[in-house]
């Protein structure tokens, strides 16, 4: 159960879900947020995106985004689920582009500390042709994550455990984005 | 200089500021965010807030945001800059209500990790009479600034030294909001 009460059934609306009804008026541009950064356009795809979301999530540790956000990216990326799990366990090796890999590490990064996003990295992105926007919104998706998962957490909500509940969710973003 | 172009002088525009403009789709649920957080209709003042950006921002070490909504607490609150080092410096001691400490307490758990924010730490605050939108307000701004932090630092924005440019935001601020 949630740390306060949302006045409404935390099964029927688990995880952020039940937080954007409790309290609209940070909705609005929270989903705002959302649909911009992983969804509106961009020289990253969707799929590439909600991956970039999920490895964060993962790496926060934050249950009911990390398997929102895999299932999203699974449903958009040919690799399916198979290639989330292999980029949550193990970026370096996992069969995506060199420049997938450079933003993931830049991710990881934010993760920890907005200031270990070194030169170095920046570089590397760039090296293997990624652009400014792609590195910015890159950051911005990583630091976003670590609002959203602090969020969900921190407010102590439902994750159920049914991979099915993910996957529907999926099919609804994919339908309508994160706007309401 | 940040580790992007942003296509504009970071002296005119430093920190988020030159970010926002780059990047105008995100910069609008961005902006919404801290307005609806930090000045939106709520049981906590503007100042109070602010206070718990500073914190919240300071733990993270973020020079801009630290420096920033440091200056926007220090005008808004009675106690001026005075009372915002102090709360900086140890809010356990500082010069604040009882409820204001309890909440500071959850900021604190939610920048290290959201699942940091015990029942405990919730039952604390609602004693000191928190009521449950301020507890949820409180842990979306502290994870909020978890963002914001690493979006400034993890871009590598220019964080100026002068005082008197944060005093001259925190007017502007007052005066206008984070809206454009």
């Amino acid at each position: 159960m949630a740390h306060i009460d949302l006045g409404l059934d935390e099964y029927e609306h688990p995880g952020i879900t039940g937080l954007l009804i409790y309290r609209p008026e940070t909705a609005k541009p929270l989903n705002e947020l959302a649909d911009a950064l992983l969804r509106g356009p961009s020289s990253l795809s969707p799929g590439e995106r909600e991956l970039i979301a999920a490895y964060v999530s993962g790496l926060n540790e934050c249950k009911f985004c990390a398997a929102s956000h895999s299932a999203f990216a699974a449903a958009q990326l040919p690799g399916g689920m198979h290639l989330v799990d292999q980029v949550r366990h193990d970026p370096q090796s996992a069969p995506v582009t060199d420049k997938m890999r450079a933003l993931l590490a830049i991710a990881a990064a934010v993760q920890q500390d907005g200031r270990k996003v070194t030169t170095q990295l920046v570089d590397a992105a760039r090296t293997e042709g990624a652009t400014d926007v792609e590195i910015h919104d890159t950051v911005l998706i990583a630091a976003a994550f670590c609002m959203y998962n602090r969020y969900v957490d921190g407010l102590g909500t439902l994750a159920p455990n049914e991979p099915q509940l993910y996957e529907e969710a999926a099919e609804r973003i994919m339908a309508n984005g994160y706007r309401r």
